[in-house]
């Protein structure tokens, strides 16, 4: 997929991706601070989310391996040719491996949502692995390119290899806001900058950029920092409408409770059970 | 043991020793998972799982040990050389090397099981000082070889140090089903990419790879990665296998305690103990 | 800002940040080891100190990118031009951007202090990002120089990074004084590092150094483990003063309140509360 | 020091202390499991053992900087040698730096111990920080030398760093026995590799090692595998050694206080003290 479409369209998937983290680690968040200590079982809205994700991961996975395999120049699940003794579309094949372990971590979410007893942390143990198997093959995929091309490329681990870590971090520790949104802030970054690797290497006007020069390259890592910064800015202004827009719905509810208090007659364990919910 | 045998025998060392590790941490997770809080007291059965490992150990390394050194070409225990003024077989002494530390874990292992007051964990940190000792020297052995062969022992160091830090953590972060499950998924790549090395470097049909050609490292990075998905579904289908076979197990000898309950007469206290140990 | 100014600047600023550090830290831990375990709700002091702390860090990297941007020799905000086909004075668009996160830093402080919902440790996450940024520019910067000019940048980013490394650990565990000492001394090891690579890059008395000669770096590594220790001690004794201060102060004042309490009249409660202060 | 002597001095040392170490904290990890749950205030001869420990420090710091500046070919407190334009003496200059910061750790060790508000772990934190600098100007020393020679230091590192990265981990987790025996285990490593380059580089019989052959560096890397078990059942035998002969010890004085038991006459109050210190 080399042309600026093979990036682009990784590239939106990844910060949509990110969006929809942001969205739904906030408003878990949100659910977790309402909540009186030590009840943590999840409402059935959230478990319904991560059924969505899980099962957009596994069909996302399939599409894009079978994109890979059966475009034109793909390598129709042919992985070595005899007859030229040699590897067929070899770039292909990795991506497709890139996409398979997404798609893992696409099954791991929804079982561990489903079944009880499959250990907690085994959802973002898969996506670290995605992580790391997609930063690892890119790695090696990288050498003997263009300086310029090795280095956009090797930004990409940051995040890659940034995420990587966070999420196997959150194994351990769980409901920790921070790392949730790091997750999906590095996950918009690197869909910020598979869109900047696009427009460097393959540029919609068509006026090159040249590949070996140095300064180049010092651009392209000081723009890396602008991205961190605008994914930085877009979690936060995320998360902040998310949280306002949750606020103000749940307390137009809580105006109606009242009013419905007023005039209905309930027992005592009732109003004890909504004034415990009211308290924020 | 520059053959295909030689990387055959500790593959499959590894492999059935990363299955016997998820078959008995399912188990024990089981077990914990079944079991009030507060009591964590081992039954009879683990501790005998835990003799039985740490002495295959014990004899395994002692076996790898004696082979190595006294195999026809090998050293026969002699280090140096005066005569010729050089080392005798270092490669056989690195591999005792390698034994010994498997064999020093095993010894831990007994230990700690046996008595009391060896601080917990010790058995976790003598099998990381074993996978820390086996890349370390493996580190040091892959130097000037040719690029594949380089590459595809170091992509083996992946499975080892990341097997060496994971297990370090089980030495803070105690009864953690994933990092067991992570120790024993990675004894299994560990494995099953010593049997990659053998079919690349010792082709079963002499069909000699090209040690130089870069699309065989691609190749061969890429083949890691299928690797460790396959590890992962090794780990996962086989614990699903054992957790099932112990919920049908249980489930039957609760029938019969059930049925047993009904028609003997017993004590309050002996009641008040099977419904504890019902209580999932 | 190729000169001794150039370094002076950031280094007086850093080291200030990192008296201003210990202080503010010693104060809390004080504080903090004075109250009945379980109260934890920060005193109105304090949080005026972070919104000091964060609106001289807004302003500071506001005053920071203007002058890089439109100083005799700046970029005045243009980034390319076109003419020339080149980008325009990269080095203060670095600086730019390195300013902008510790700006950054300094808004998250603020919204963490002022919002209650903001979660603990974004203050700390954006200031390892800026320290992070900070060492990421630096690194990429280096390459191509002399070798002393590489060293002596190169030492500084063990300050820097390690500096991100021990602030992000902060994201984890709040409160811990030992992070929070590490964290200023850190800074001061920066302040005083950039006073050092003024004084040896552009010597005040012109007296060049030989920038390949190995014995100057040997000393300049020597040297940075020097600026470590006086870092150390600098904490230290800031740390010791302040503390006795408070001890002494905190004294006086019971001195007052137990001559008041013998002569005034108060209710049992008022007592409690003032016994309770006095304890420790 | 470049003679055999100069490395046999520093790696007794080294190694007397690891044994201190372990000493010290089995009888402090015995006495630890002990007690009953929550009473961790130290008994006067642990803190006793502390002071000895730092004293010892600085005094043997202090002795070591005097003997690098002060022997007959040392730099006599002169760093810069006007006329020359040249260095005085660096390397004894940097085994001075290393000697104070050990120095550093034993006054950090001392104060922990004497004032209350030193916060804990700052022993540990210098410690570390003694090791850190030990080894970073270690790494900075070897480049340019015999590849034998600079392969036999970076071995050194690995007890280095190994110890600085677990003493570090030990300002977080405090009391943790393995960890601490991890510390006193890479003390002892250090010092018998410090014989061991010793032996290799100077050696006694004053046959010299060929320092560019391959086969040495491989059998210089199992050697230091070797250590490394050594050091494991160094630490392990004496830690079994000191907790039998305490085990012998303090059932001798209870066989005693249940003589004595039977015969005196006492309060309850005593009596409940005295099985309570029995309960293992």
């Amino acid at each position: 997929m080399a042309n600026f479409g093979g990036h682009a369209i990784p590239g939106t998937f990844f910060m949509l991706y990110g969006f929809w983290l942001t969205v739904k680690h906030i408003l878990q968040y949100n659910w977790r601070t309402r909540q009186p200590k030590g009840r943590h079982i999840m409402p059935p809205f959230f478990k319904k989310m991560e059924y969505v994700e899980g099962g957009f991961q596994i069909f996302a996975s399939f599409v894009g391996i079978m994109v890979e395999q059966f475009v034109v120049d793909g390598p129709h699940a042919r992985l070595y040719n005899r007859e030229a003794s040699s590897w067929v579309k070899l770039m292909n094949w990795q991506h497709s491996t890139m996409y398979l372990f997404f798609g893992i971590s696409g099954v791991a979410l929804i079982a561990s949502t489903l079944i009880k007893k499959v250990p907690t942390g085994v959802d973002r143990l898969t996506i670290s692995m995605a992580l790391f198997v997609e930063g690892f093959l890119f790695y090696h995929h990288v050498h003997g390119r263009d300086p310029l091309d090795a280095h956009i490329h090797s930004l990409l681990l940051v995040a890659v290899f940034g995420g990587s870590a966070s999420t196997m971090l959150e194994v351990f520790i769980r409901n920790n806001i921070i790392l949730e949104l790091t997750r999906a802030g590095l996950f918009i970054l690197q869909g910020t900058w598979f869109y900047q690797i696009g427009f460097v290497l393959y540029p919609l006007n068509g006026d090159l950029w040249d590949l070996k020069l140095h300064d180049n390259m010092m651009f392209v890592t000081m723009c890396f920092c602008w991205h961190l910064a605008m994914a930085l800015l877009l979690v936060a202004s995320t998360s902040s409408a998310v949280w306002l827009t949750v606020m103000r719905f749940s307390e137009k509810r809580r105006e109606i409770e009242i009013g419905m208090r007023d005039t209905s007659s309930m027992s005592g364990s009732q109003k004890a059970l909504l004034e415990q919910s009211d308290e924020e």
